[in-house]
């Protein structure tokens, strides 16, 4: 008697997880998510030293200078995102927003919901924000107070230039804020060289963690100006930073289980040395996507020099029997979970680089990408069709 | 040579979790935790269908009708309680709340933070709130739309009388919001008999899962009447909601890895016999714990027809060489974790009930207490000192 193709897929997934390609949650190692397997008190004394040990760490890797401290906040990195801009801007301040992208754009609705005035630079998808712009903006209009960014905008996987972004928005005396939700962790930032006052990531990103959290590291000076801003009761930055500060706990229930992963994650990233060493392994393997790609044809939607290697949106290919669902099924029934694409004007999907993925994993997507190719009979190049 | 102390706290802390007599996070089934070895992509199909069971079996512990659906939201509690009082009041409402304990008067931070009209009928913390005020309440100020309750106020202990109040809440034709963060999978809840159009809970409550969200069971209706109302962008309800009923899919990052430790927990609930057997579970281990303390000569703060079965508030003893800290401390280093008090006018300390533990963990708690009076030297009754 044979098993149909849905049983055998679902057998298939309790042997071994598909490798995710996507810009998280990520595969995490075996040993992160074994790190789970505990159950501690939030308040007791345990828990307490590992939080503090995941924020020191936290800060080491934005900076070595005592100025700075980093917030947890439950929740995902969208939560973190809209913490600051709900705690640090005041109701007389004017937030500019750098916008090539959906998280640009998310950024901008999160002031209109909480009536914070903003004004956007919007650029399109595969170009950088001008930085020529950035001046002329903040130059004309002296109402702004504070600045905001993405380091990695994730719907493309450009990198926008952060560090000349915060000479000039400190230039202008301006308050920086960079989502690096994607970035941080595989890109080397110095928060000081930058000028920013507010980063924001995520447990599930380059650490290698698992979802439940967002982190803010924080220029001191800037966070105890937000002070009684806050918006909200839950997303409240300063009495976040207080708790943790005070007696080392969270106001509220926090992620006990996601914490330890992401304890053991910081371990493993020292292990592995440090950001940079990281960030060699995840470049390796967008190479070796790019390359795999190119390979059987497909185009990426950007342009080399601003292609970043955390993530790369790739073109549809011309061909009357592509079909993304079915493309993306086929892929995830074989082991490996690609992305969808989120750009406004252009068919794209994208394929991640991060998380606990080596070269044999791009080896074995590659693979299955020729093989899903050759099922689907699409030919989309001259090499696939000699 | 010997270790110290600290050493083989730390030792014993690697071998076995101490029991959590807390009011959450609990602790949890082995096969709980294991449930979180995996890596799934949030928009996997895989996933999406655990989440659609998860929310299946939740709105079963709360109904069986089909009018009631619920929304998982990322964060612990109280962003679950921030997200519907954010979302479901209209700017011209305004919202009544019963409050006999530190969470109802959170409620009526969320309610000021949000500029959401609202107004108080406050209790002693030892008192149910009063069935008649409330119709008074009601009856005197048309103003009203919503009413919030709290079913176990965690403060004390102490269960409110819902189904009551939700007679007279939709006598009055308002909305009837109910904080049943402690209570829900202990206590039996028919959200049509209480006439509640929004119940919240959380995953590391009875249901006995890890911390990483909050859930809402929410009366269809009165769910699409929030759309568009949400104050917030991450913790909007309706939106929410539309997101996992639309492609099943969270709109931002869901913890994954808590979701499928919740789905087996909700197994598991399943297996012990649903919400009542898991309650008389939970009873056993309080009438245990009120029996052993009572031995021991402590008092409970609550009069017995007050007091709920989740966690009991006890009076410090009255004698010279008790230290909160130095108890919990000692109580701690041998393996149980209890929980401070949160009392305005009285110093007690809490004991939780629930949680994976039975009276065998109660037993061995008892036997702990009574060790560390001795080593403290405290001699708290006449049955002590014969």
């Amino acid at each position: 008697m044979f098993l149909g193709l849905d049983v055998l897929s679902s057998q298939l997934s309790s042997w071994k997880d598909k490798a995710l390609f996507t810009p998280g949650p990520l595969t995490t190692s075996r040993t992160v998510k074994q790190a789970m397997l505990r159950d501690l008190g939030s308040r007791d004394a345990e828990f307490i030293n590992i939080v503090k040990d995941v924020r020191q760490r936290l800060v080491t890797l934005g900076s070595d200078s005592d100025d700075y401290t980093s917030i947890l906040m439950q929740g995902s990195g969208t939560f973190g995102i809209e913490a600051t801009l709900s705690s640090v801007i005041p109701s007389d301040g004017k937030l500019l927003i750098l916008i090539n992208g959906a998280y640009g754009k998310r950024l901008l609705k999160i002031a209109n919901i909480h009536h914070i005035p903003a004004t956007e630079l919007t650029f399109a998808e595969n170009t950088q924000p001008d930085i020529q712009v950035l001046e002329q903006a903040l130059q004309s209009d002296s109402a702004i107070t504070h600045v905001a960014a993405i380091h990695c905008e994730t719907t493309t996987g450009i990198i926008n230039p952060i560090e000349e972004y915060g000479k000039i928005v400190k230039a202008h005396k301006c308050v920086y804020i960079v989502d690096a939700m994607s970035s941080f962790g595989a890109y080397p930032v110095d928060m000081k060289a930058c000028g920013i006052d507010f980063l924001i990531s995520s447990s599930n990103k380059n650490i290698e963690g698992v979802p439940g959290f967002s982190f803010v590291l924080a220029h001191k000076e800037a966070l105890l100006a937000a002070k009684g801003l806050a918006r909200t009761l839950s997303l409240d930055l300063f009495a976040q930073w207080e708790g943790l500060e005070g007696d080392g706990q969270f106001r509220f229930t926090p992620p006990t289980h996601s914490i330890l992963a992401f304890h053991q994650a910081l371990i493993e990233l020292e292990q592995e040395g440090g950001v940079v060493a990281r960030g060699a392994r995840y470049k390796k393997n967008y190479e070796a996507t790019l390359s795999a790609m190119q390979e059987m044809g497909f185009q990426a939607y950007l342009k080399p020099e601003d292609q970043g290697y955390i993530i790369t949106s790739f073109y549809y290919p011309e061909h009357p029997n592509f079909n993304f669902q079915q493309f993306y099924e086929r892929l995830s029934d074989k082991g490996h979970v690609i992305y969808p694409g989120k750009l406004t004007r252009a068919d794209c999907f994208r394929v991640g680089h991060i998380g606990r993925l080596g070269l044999a994993d791009v080896k074995a997507l590659g693979s299955a990408i020729a093989k899903t190719l050759i099922e689907m009979n699409i030919h989309i190049s001259e090499k696939n069709e000699e």
